[in-house]
């Protein structure tokens, strides 16, 4: 089947840098972090401003995409799981989805609360909230 | 930067057939389709029954990845914006986000209710909804 190539629009620069002490939540105490963009797409961010709510969409580059099952939130005394029923990062395509507030615009350069992205993750893409605008 | 390369792991199967055509919106007459996985994700897949609300994860293979400025909704009497805080499928990175729930599995069938996607769109991902289940 074709692939796709994905292009990195930006990066997450975040204080959490271990993944075993990062939060699994946003509400376990995932900090604000910045999304700093490439300059070429300045233009899509035009319309984005502070107390926006939307969905950021990562590439979670340190999963593992040949797991298939898992247990769930990595507890070994339940059973395990097919990833899909899951939000495991490990996944054949590692895509992350993340609900966050902006809270600052300064250029190719934003600022949002409440991620539990890891420092250094790429960007692909922000979309409004689900169910708010149409998809097409 | 470093690109990424995505891997379908099914298609659509939809008697949708035409952008032009296509409903905006699932509540503008969304029909049922099916998803047609690959037997290498069966396993991911085993844990997704009837009734499970999910995110569908897809590539909207016939967007224009070099727009960064919409009209909304295609309404050419809105001002333009970036593409960013809308839900056009043309974006650097055109992968659509579809809340969908599944009415049948079969295998590596799965029937769900309310897709807008163009029969033939690559899958690449399943999810369940957020804020339901943690990211990590």
């Amino acid at each position: 089947m074709t692939t796709f190539e994905l292009r990195p629009i930006g990066r997450v620069v975040s204080a959490l840098t271990d993944a075993s002490t990062a939060p699994r939540q946003p509400d376990e105490g995932a900090p604000s972090a910045w999304l700093h963009f490439e300059v070429s797409v300045l233009d899509a961010l035009s319309s984005l401003s502070p107390g926006d709510e939307v969905i950021l969409l990562t590439w979670l580059d340190r999963a593992d995409r040949s797991v298939l099952r898992v247990h769930p939130r990595g507890d070994r005394s339940r059973p395990m799981e097919g990833v899909f029923s899951t939000r495991s990062p490990h996944r054949p395509n590692p895509i992350g989805l993340h609900r966050v507030e902006i809270t600052a615009v300064d250029g190719t350069r934003i600022q949002v609360r409440g991620l539990e992205a890891l420092d250094g993750t790429p960007i692909l893409d922000v979309k409004p909230l689900l169910g708010e605008i149409d998809e097409r």
